[in-house]
């Protein structure tokens, strides 16, 4: 089969490699349907070379062959990947924080293992706690919006839910790539009155527009502050920040109103920040982080599933997995939202 | 009158001063009965010499005058005295959020104002956001616990709602401060099953165990965290940081569980800190700050006044106001946990 490695300083290859065989009892074999790139991707691409390995984490695709111990599925099922690992059964995965799983671990399936995704076909761990199986027919107009829950609309969900967004709410976005995008839709499905969505690419706060953004903020830093505080008042109550650079959390600082929440879903690419009184004065709350997509999928399948929630827009590329380097370069460029890779 | 003045360099003075006046129509004048020394009033008292000026942000006291426009306070009121100005009337105030009061802000009583409460009498702007009157009869068994609402019981009780504790739960205290020990207090009157009291002086965590801890941790640092961690399994759902130093901090990031709350009421002596993927991978949530205590004495007066609560018991020490200088020094070296001043 044919699968994506990973090569650094902006490049990858798609390679011809053995197909993938179960090596566990609760493996599964998945052939893959589709696949996309995730802006974590991105870091590694234009990263410094490394020895080539396989790469990406979101997929949806056909159950191939199972393992002896896998319980739940069978050849033919249609299932979506979140993009880690799930036991299913530990302490932490029945919580619902499987992203904590105690057998896989956070980032279970990370770029570095065999199980990497933008590929022909995959090997799946813990297959009955990691896959999650569609019961309805798939066709290819609902093929975008199921790959959305593989990572991005579960990771945009994960910034409102956890943030509390309710009814009523003013919420803050930041950032407009795909994740940005989809906690807006979260947040008008979780009752938000007011979602001002800060970023500068007008394609893109356009599309945020159509997923229930009331504003556009496309000022950054000071500015872009003191815009939301002269539209707000005193702050909005839950700011989603979906970037994950430094200058986005101090944004999220300026803009959150005293007793509010700041719900990081961007993964922060700074070990240290402002944590003190900026927090502590106004008795702001800080949490989010890596989304436990795997037990948001049953909540938001419903809405895919019945034509309410259209996630899959974010996808403003659909390529052939063998143009995969023409994907990355695009998404690299920003000249594309977000690439679906057709396996 | 008398009045604490403190002058910096470990040094307090107490001097005859002219008696406070109304000086707005919502201000009130309150004849002190009972104040108290606070930790953050020892950061200024061992630091550098200052110009004089009048300390103290903790009291309870009998209404003497009120002005024109106060409205539900009259002389001879019993009142307790939150370690904020609050107008009762703002968004911020009438949401519980007493400590962003827009008129008066956090920390409205600075101890650079004039309104400073280790002294015989005070004026208090106002009123009637601010004092809380008791409807009860007070003597002198009453009085540590009614003072200990103007702030410390309030703070632990902040710690402990803001970190939402509730029945079943194992929660991590770090400090055996006052403020700790009420936080002790707080979490097993909220229901929690498992209180673990970080702290190493022993007459102290001897009055933890007596609020409710079950565990007490005397180790700190690395070996404090090695030896939750082994005692709860992932760590402390709920760890309430009453400390306010770095290596608290930093400590509470190592005990607590994946998806579990770091509630901080000790005020942060540091800017930046550790806030990237410490929190971020194991979804942890950073919550709590400056006390809103006035909008819980409501909550907490009942057991104080039942008896059901005795957080009175962290005033080990009993002073005459004239003796103010002996209470500060007695609480730098140590020597007691927290100084009543009888007024």
């Amino acid at each position: 089969m044919r699968a994506t490695y990973l090569l650094g300083d902006c490049a990858v290859e798609l390679r011809e490699v053995p197909d993938p065989v179960l090596l566990e009892p609760t493996d599964a074999l998945v052939d893959i349907t589709a696949s996309c790139i995730c802006g974590s991707d991105l870091h590694h691409y234009h990263g410094p070379a490394v020895a080539a390995r396989p790469i990406g984490h979101e997929f949806v695709g056909r159950v191939a062959e199972v393992g002896s111990a896998v319980s739940t599925l069978k050849p033919g099922d249609f299932v979506i990947a979140p993009f880690t690992i799930n036991c299913g059964s530990c302490e932490f995965c029945l919580q619902g924080l499987t992203t904590s799983c105690l057998r896989a671990g956070s980032w279970g399936r990370t770029n570095s293992r065999d199980s990497a995704c933008q590929a022909e076909a995959i090997r799946v761990p813990l297959a009955d706690g990691t896959l999650f199986k569609v019961d309805a027919a798939v066709d290819d107009a609902l093929l975008p919006s199921l790959l959305a829950l593989s990572d991005v609309y579960g990771t945009g969900y994960h910034a409102a839910r956890s943030a509390g967004v309710r009814e009523g709410d003013t919420v803050a976005v930041i950032g407009d790539g795909a994740v940005g995008l989809l906690a807006v839709l979260a947040a008008s499905q979780l009752g938000a009155e007011r979602i001002i969505l800060m970023g500068r690419h007008a394609d893109r706060t356009d599309l945020g527009r159509e997923f229930g953004a009331t504003d556009v903020v496309s000022e950054r830093g000071e500015e872009g502050i003191a815009t939301v505080r002269e539209m707000t008042g005193h702050g909005a109550g839950k700011v989603l920040e979906a970037v994950g650079l430094l200058p986005a959390f101090e944004q999220a600082i300026g803009i959150v109103r005293p007793g509010g929440t700041i719900s990081r879903v961007g993964v922060p690419q700074y070990a240290t920040g402002p944590v003190g009184r900026e927090f502590f004065g106004p008795n702001v709350t800080l949490t989010g982080g890596v989304a436990p997509v795997r037990s948001y999928i049953g909540d938001l399948l419903p809405g895919v599933l019945e034509g309410r929630a259209n996630p899959g827009r974010v996808f403003d590329s659909v390529l052939p997995l063998d143009r995969v380097a023409e994907g990355y370069a695009a998404m690299e460029a920003r000249t594309c939202l977000k690439v679906m890779l057709r396996g």
